[in-house]
This record gives C-alpha cells, structure tokens and sequence, in this order.
C-alpha cells in the first residue's frame, strides 16, 4: 500500500528492462548520489539529473561499490541490502573487489521476465502505487495501463499543483498556458484559473486520483479576500508580482485548495519546510532535485490557523501533514491531529525515514495522538525496487515500539497486532481513501 | 504532593458524589474529549465546556467505551486504567459490548462514602492539593475546608492573575473592578492597581499560598520605566491600548510580578508556548479550555533574560518553569536551571506528561542540570481520580530512568534510591515552599 | 587526539606543579562551579573567573565536596570520578566528611613528577592537543615547547580571531592596533586588515596550526561587495558602526573566513548559537565565560549558504559546524553534511557533550550523514585532567551505538569495529588535517 510517492508510470506502462545496474541503483536515488557526492564523487559521473544517464554506467557502478562503506548506518543501506538480496540475489558486501563482478551479475538478470518494472511490482507484493503527477498531464500512461488487460497491478495519480501557485518561478505563465489547454479553460483570469485547477481535479478523480499532494517552504494557509487574490493574479500575469505577493498567493491557494479538497474529497497531502536547491551551481549544472535540498525549521500551528478553522472540523476534509523537523513532532503535530478530524500524521519524511527517526516519531506523536491519527507509512520514493524494503523497515519499527509497549504494560498484546496490521496497510488505504 | 493542579476546591467543600461516570471521567477531561472528537465525536454530547454537563451521560460513557481503542499507546490510557481499576474495581477492557454494563457498575458505586471526594482524596494518598484561583476570589471553599474539623487534607489555593494583565482582552475592565473589589482598593491607577494585586497575594498567602502561577503565550519579561507602565495602563482603561502595548504591558508584568515574587515569597510558575482556541468555531460554541489549544515554539533564553538580570540570583527568588516544547529542554531549560539559583523546572507539561515523554526529558536536562534543580512531578490536572495515577506513571518513569544510571555505573544505587525518594514527593515540597 | 579545546599551553611550557586542588578541579570548570552557584555558592568562594583563584582553596574544596551530590547525572560527575580514580588514586565519594583528608590527600600528590602537566599529558596518552589562541598571539609558549628536546608531546595552536570581527566590541581598535603589530602590517585600512588576518594565518601554520576556530550568535555568512565592507570598517574604525554594521560585518567576515580557509586550509571550526554572559551582574562581578552563557536555537540551512554557495564544493575547504541545539542534528546538520564534501559533523558541544546526548546525536545524524561525515570527538576542555575521561566517555558511547546498530543487524560487526577505531582517534586526525 504506497499511497504516495514518485515513482515513473512510464515505467510501469512500457515495462521495458532497466538500462544498467547504476540506472536502477544510483542515478536515481540522491540518498547513494548525495553522499557519494560528499565523498568527492562528481555528480555528472553518477548520472545525476539532467546529466544523466550515467556516460560509463560501470564506472559509476564502482564509484558506488567503493563507497559502499560511506552508507553504513543509514536507511538507505538497509534497503539497498534488502534490495540486492531479494530481487538480485546479491550476497556479497559491495567493494573494488568485487565490483566488476557484481555489475556483470546484475547487469545479466535485467533482461529477465523477473526483472522488468511489473514483475518487480508483482514481487514485491504491492497493491497500490500512487504516482505524482501534473494537473496538465493527460496521464497517458495511466490510461495505457489501464488499458492494458494483462496489467493486474493498481496506478494511481496524484494531484501535485505547485508550479501553478508560484507567481514569481520562471515559467508560472507558461505553466498558466498548459493548464488551460489541458483544461480547455481560459485561464487568463482568476476565476478560470480556478475553474480549470477544480476540472483537473476532476479529471485526476475520474482517473482514480484520490489525493492532492503540495510541496512548499512553509504551510501557510492564510486565504485572501476574493478580489485580492485576483489582483495579485492579475498582477502575476503581467509580471509584476512582488516576493510579498508571491508568498500571500501561494499561501491563499492552499487554504482554497483545501476548500476543493473538501467539495471533491480528493487527500490533501502537505510536505512543508525544505528549503529547495541550496547549491546553486549544482542546480545550475544538475537541475532541481539533485541532492541538495535542506531542511528549515517549521511551525504548522499558526500557519495552519486559517485553514483548519475554515474547514479544519469538517468530516469531508482530510489533511496528511508530514515534516522533516523532529521538534514539531510533539509540539505542533500531534496535537493538531489529536483534536481536528481532519488531519492525520504523514509518515516522518525524507531525512526522517529511517529505523531511528521512525522510532522517535511513534514515540513522539502517539502519547499525545494514540495511533488512530497516524496516516500509516509512506515511502516517497523514486526507486520502485525500494519501495517493498522501506516499507519492512517501517513495520519492523512500528512493531518493535509496539512490543516495547506490550512489554512495559501499557498496551494488551492483541491491541498491539491490531494496529500492527493496520499501520502496515489499512492505515494508508483508509486515510487516503484508497 | 500536588502542588499544581486545577481540581476544583469547591468538590471537596461540598463532597456530593459526582453524578455520573460520564462527568466523572469523560466531560472535564480534555485529554479523552479531543481523541474522541478527532474521532467524529460532538463535543456537546460529551458535555465539553460551557454545553455541558452531558445531556445524555450513558450516550457519552458509550462513546467513550466505544472509542476506548483510540487510547491505546497514550499516557490517558495508562492513567484512565488506574482509575478504573483501583477506585471502581473495573477490571474489563471497556468497548461497545459492556460499556452499558460498565456504566451501571460505575454508577451504583458513586453515592458511596468510599467515592465522594474527599475519600478519593485521601484513598489515593495525597497530602497537599494546590488549586489555582482568581485573585479576586474569595477563596470561600478554601475558608470552608479550613473551618471544617472533619477535613484533615490539606489544599492550599494558588494565585493566577493572568486575566489582569492582558489589557486588551474582553472583560478586563470587569476584571479590573472586581479586582478593587476584593482588594479594597481603587483600581483606575497603575499604583493601586498594583497595590491591589499585592493587597490579593497577602490575603492568599494568608490563606496558604505558596505561589502563583502564570500563564502565556511567550515568557517575555522586559520591565518597563514605571511611568511607560502607567500611560499604558491609562490608554488600557480607556480602551486605546494597542496590540503591542498590551504585550509590553503582560511583559512588564511578568517582570513585576517576579519582584513581588522575590519580596513576598510567593513561588512563581510559568506555564508558556500555548496558542489559545485554536479553532474559534468551538471556542465559540464550547468556551475556552476545550481541548483545541495547541503549543507553538518557545524561547526562554532571551525572553527570561531582563527577569533573570534582576531577580534571578536572588535565594527569595524561585521560578519553576514549565514547557511544551521539547527542543528548550537541553537547549535553553537546563543551562538556565543550572546556574540561576531562583531556576528550577517543571514537570514536561500538558502533551509532555506521559512516559517516553518525562524519559526524554530527564535523559534532556540531568546530564547538565542534575536532579537538584527539578521541582519534582505536578499532575496540573482538573481531574482528581487522575491525581495518584498520573504521580505513579511519573515516579515510575524516574525509576527507570535511575535505574539505567546505576545499571550503566553513572550513578550509585544508593545514591539513586535517595533521589528516587526525593522527586517522589520532597523536591515539590522543598521547591514550592509547601 | 583532541583537535580543538582551551588547555592553557604555558601550563605545558612552564609544566609547574598545579597550586591545588580546588586550581585542578574546580575553579577553572564552570560545569562544576555552575551547578555549586545554582545551589547557592558563592562564585567569588569558588576562584571563578577574575575573581580568581579561590582564596581559600581548602574553603572552595569543602564547598565542592558537599556538593558532590548536586552533580549526580551529570557529565560531570563521569568525568570527575575517572579523573579522581585514575589520576589521583581517590576511590571515595566526596562528600562534607571527607573533604578535608581528600583535599589533603591530593595536595600531597600535586609536587610529584607524576602529577605535573606533562606527566599527565603523557599518562593520559593525548598524541595531539590543539590549544585556541589570540591570532596576534606570539605563541611563545607553543614556541617554546618546540624547542624543548624534552618535550616529545605535540602541541598546535588554533586560530581564532573573534575579537577581530566584532567592530563594535569595546576593545576592538586596541585589538585593530595589536594585531597590526603582531602581523607588521598598517591595519587601519580594510585591506591591511585582511592582509593582517592573512599573515597571522600563514604564521599559525608554520607554528603547526590547522585550524581556525570561529564562535558567533548565529553562523551567517553573507558576504558584501569589498566597497561595502570596506565602508564600514572606515566607519567602525571612527565608533561609527551601527548593530546593523557590525552584524554585516561580522557575517561578511565569516565568509571571508571562508574563502582564506580554502585558500590556505586552515580547517573552520564553527562555534555558534549561545548567548554570552546571561546574567550581566556575574560578567561585571567576574567576567566573561563564568558559567552562565546560555544557548539559543540556531538556524544553519539558511545562514550558511552564501557560504557554502561561494565555496562548499571546493575540496581544499573544510567546514566543522557544533551545535547546542539538538533540533539542528537531523534537521539541518546531518543534512548539510550529507551532500557537501566540506562540511563534517563536529562532536556534540559544550551542554551536549553527555554521554545520552552524544547517543542522540549519533541516532539522529547517521541515519542521514553515516559516519564518514563525523569529525570524531572534540573535548573542548580547560581542564587538562579530563581531556582522557571525556574522550572515553564519548567513546563509549559511539561503541555502545555501534553495538546497538550490530545487534538490530544494521551493520556488520566488522565495520562496527573499524568505524569505532576511526572515531576514536583517526577522523579527528583525518578531518583537523592533523
């Protein structure tokens, strides 16, 4: 059950074999390129971004096999093992040595029936992926695969509008452009501009759609008077909206969007506080989501003030909040999923979703919240070979912490399975309406 | 030893049975009201607030038996079972199925001698109750325990003056008048407005106060010049007060009553970092303390800094310091309480008084403050079945906590049990003067 | 290998035996005179700071003895009882009984070769102790040890040129003034200035020097175009700089710091996000750094990234950024660390360096950043005597995470064991350039 998370439908749609083992294992995933790169491996070399793909897979494939020792103690370790063990029945530790050999091993199962993307799928006993998708695509692989009567699995899209509410990024007018057309609106207003986001909710809906997803540096919610909003629009469109007005609009389309959320019943997931290419010659050279995003501090509990009391109590509204920022976990998140109806706790995210960080974040949120607000686990990933390896590690947490409360006396060991199950798939299908 | 709560004086005045088991464990208590509203649960039928009692106390028991799996994992359920367990002799888990069954067995206990109030009071062991009260008030069910030869518990009021100082809330003239009124003097100055005030800390030291307790949403102190103290009190009065007049006012107040505090003795206790009815539309319909009050970050090191300069090395001088945010911890709480004589801290407050949450916070401060300069657990509840259980969880977790001191050969066992003993109870009596 | 700490060198140079026992253990440790004053000692009975040395050592003693019990929990507490073991053949607790024939009992040993710095240097088994040093310092102790065929230690010095940057700090054209002596060059211009700073780097490296350290409120590091800067150095130089001035300034100098690290790699270490001298009556009675300088929350993603924009991918530049605030372990550190190849983890600072708080930090940073991204640990110490007891401590601490790690079969016990051996000594060597 991965409710939300980037793997490509292409992928699944065409179900064409993975190029090269750094393709499936590296080019990828910035949680290897990142600290490869921090061990003064060039990002060009890996593949990174627009670079790639890797110009000398293998090399880039030795890069990654020598600095496999630079992952010990991180998540992505474990689910690299879990990864090469199960689906390449790799059980060697990467290193010089042996990386020849164990490129060539892989490299000779990826023409495999077992190894194609749907079979990865299938192997990995998923039921649902959800994908991230743009209001103006015409989700063409969704559709193929849909179309396709020997694909079994479920794809779902969602609704990630982000480049359409940001005024002052290059390209927001083009942008504006594409959502007409996809929309067939006239989106040189305010109002059509909203007429033609709530129809590609619409549309994402009728293609099996069931949350929204937004990606911004705070969780501002503050809604405008009407006819500001339009002027800032108007403002934007002729291009001369101020940061300030940049800000206030991005942070007036949240709270209307959870208003749609509320009409049309679509999820409304929040990944707030990550300050976005923090080295710019890298995004420069590489382009954005290239390994150099940073976390800030975050506050939800004022920013999120205006939205949760407009439709914060409202049974139709639904809101999965995730942070990076561990201090919000007890101070600001629990407590706002403890008393609202609408909104859930997100899986820790990013840098937090590993074995400790998880472990933190259940002993964080659930004194105050108990587990009926926690939107169960969500991987985010890129890489579809990880996605059933992040998942174990995440109940393996939450079942430790469970059994920790089962052994301290301050839970029943039935209660405990209960929730065991349902954090490990009823949570999400439920929570996000899947 | 409580010395902090909010149990109401006037049930052990009067000590009528409590009426139902709904007003007995459901409707005051906030910490079951929110998971069961974030459940879909209408506060009005829970009894919250200014709509209660609740209107129908069996539907509202069956909602909670009903969502009493909702609990699971959090410190109200550890807490709750105590209760049930050692002052009803309920030894089923409730649910759906007996939850008629439990209510009737709840019910038919409480008109006995052993379920009034003031045998609660002494059956779970409490020696000293503090309660918080207006300084206006005339501490009528104080005066009538105290006049009582049959009543041979101790509870002391404690004084909270917060509504005098926020200039700009709804009332604070009225409050002002009723302020004179209880204090015999002529409120419409600044001077005798402070006179007043501590004309009303005499009478409840009189009345066996030991301290006040303050609560904000930042713990600002920055005294003011005197006559910039009066010009905004005068524009207070006559309604001009600003926003940021009113807040320079609670700040300078905070500062005053600090200096009130090193020459009466009064122990002051600070309870900041809340934002208050967060969602207005049940503040509206419930009133305030309805569950939806929700913390935001704090800063104690630069806010404190004026109250510490001028007070805070002086022995009549003693602030205990209560947080909802955990960062301040390690961070800011311990350094201060560990060089400023007057500094000693609170019991994790609020969403921070369950297990894991009281472990993180002496593995947070011991390592720089020790234990010396903890005030020991305050329960700050307003239920009262709640007092012994939540005291138990407390010591248990400092148990705990000791014990992996002296397995880890960090502490003595000796030494462990002496400190064992003196959070237990001595450090609240020693702090707060009891 | 203790890359970085405030161990006076003359105590080395001069190698006189230490006065006394309250000299060796007290005076000089605000971890120890903090908690003694927060239990109400008296700073000036202690010896602190210019008050300095205690006046009666035997009373100071006595004080400390009585006290023992104040540092249970403490890290304190650890590293004194090593101390007092291995150094000084004590295996009894201190306490009011025993404080005299203690005291007594160290005095004795205090003239014995076995106990002069030297001897303890070397019996402690440090390779490499780095000292922190004025930058127009003549570094005439380190000089001399150099020319003591005796001496087979190794002692560095550390650049660190606060006082320089802090245009509005009383003192700072007397500083101006002696650091053109000590460089030769007119420093009444903003470019003999830099040329000045220049200098005295290049004469700390040819005196062994690797490091620069940098402590600052906050770690910006935006640079100002050179006129900018210059223009307000012309105006510092008059007592015409404003706080707006000299924040710049100071931020501008970080980065250009930066920029002279790269060039001439010097490593910089950065020490930020504590407010000095809390309490103003204690700094004017006794000066600064006496006990009562107090951390703030820090922000690194947003401070650091004109410079690490300018300069963070250069591998001749190395960055080692310690914090006092835990919420920037995961959020921002581990981060920062995990994509640029200049940034390293420093050992957790000053209220953090306890062995819980050092288990925290590698649980919160690994999982992001592994552990080649670590510094290794870092005393940070005035007092020789624990420069061993606090390297063990932390040591334990990393074996005791690693072995957490081996036992949840998250790393191989091989690794374990090489990751531990490299903490210990071999990336404090590695990342100091040492």
């Amino acid at each position: 059950m991965s409710p939300h998370g980037h793997v490509d439908p292409v992928l699944l749609a065409e179900d064409r074999p993975y190029p090269d083992p750094a393709a499936l294992f590296i080019s990828g995933d910035h949680y290897v390129t990142r600290l490869l790169h921090a061990a003064g491996a060039d990002l060009a070399v890996l593949g990174v971004g627009q670079s790639g793909p890797a110009p000398d897979p293998r090399a880039a494939w030795r890069i990654f096999c020598e600095g496999w020792h630079l992952l010990a103690g991180t998540a992505t370790r474990a689910w690299l093992e879990a990864e090469l063990v199960e689906l390449f029945d790799v059980h060697e530790r990467p290193e010089a040595a042996n990386a020849d050999r164990l490129y060539d091993h892989i490299a000779g199962q990826l023409d495999d029936a077992a190894h194609r993307p749907r079979a990865l799928y299938h192997r990995m006993g998923i039921e649902v992926l959800a994908t991230t998708d743009d209001p103006a695509s015409d989700l063409a692989a969704h559709a193929a695969l849909e179309a396709d009567p020997t694909w079994t699995g479920r794809i779902v899209p969602t609704w990630r509008p982000d480049r359409y509410v940001r005024v002052r990024r290059r390209g927001w007018t083009d942008a504006l452009a594409e959502l007409g057309t996809a929309a067939d609106v006239d989106t040189s207003t305010y109002d059509g501009y909203l007429d033609a986001l709530r129809r590609r909710r619409d549309h994402f809906r009728a293609k099996g759609a069931t949350a929204s997803d937004h990606g911004h540096l705070d969780p501002g919610s503050a809604r405008l008077a009407p006819e500001d909003a339009a002027a800032i629009f108007k403002r934007a469109c002729a291009g001369d909206a101020s940061e300030g007005d940049a800000t206030a609009f991005r942070r007036h389309m949240v709270g209307e969007m959870a208003r749609m959320a509320r009409d049309d019943g679509l999820v409304m997931a929040l990944h707030t506080g990550v300050a976005r290419d923090h080295h710019p010659p890298s995004a420069a050279r590489f382009g954005p989501d290239t390994g150099h995003d940073i976390p800030v501090a975050n506050e939800f509990t004022r920013h999120l003030q205006p939205l949760l009391s407009d439709v914060g109590d409202d049974a139709r509204f639904r809101l999965v909040l995730f942070t990076v920022d561990e201090s919000t976990f007890s101070r600001e998140l629990a407590p706002l999923a403890g008393f609202y109806p609408s909104v859930y706790l997100g899986a820790p995210w990013w840098f937090l979703d590993a074995p400790d960080a998880l472990a933190r974040f259940r002993a964080a949120v659930t004194e105050t919240a108990g587990f009926s607000r926690s939107a169960g686990f969500v991987d985010d990933t890129r890489a579809l070979c990880s996605v059933r390896a992040r998942h174990d590690v995440a109940r393996r947490v939450d079942c430790g912490y469970l059994a920790r409360l089962v052994a301290e006396h301050r839970l029943a060991e039935d209660e405990a399975a209960r929730i065991a199950t349902d954090l490990a798939g009823e949570a999400g299908r439920r929570v996000f309406r899947l």
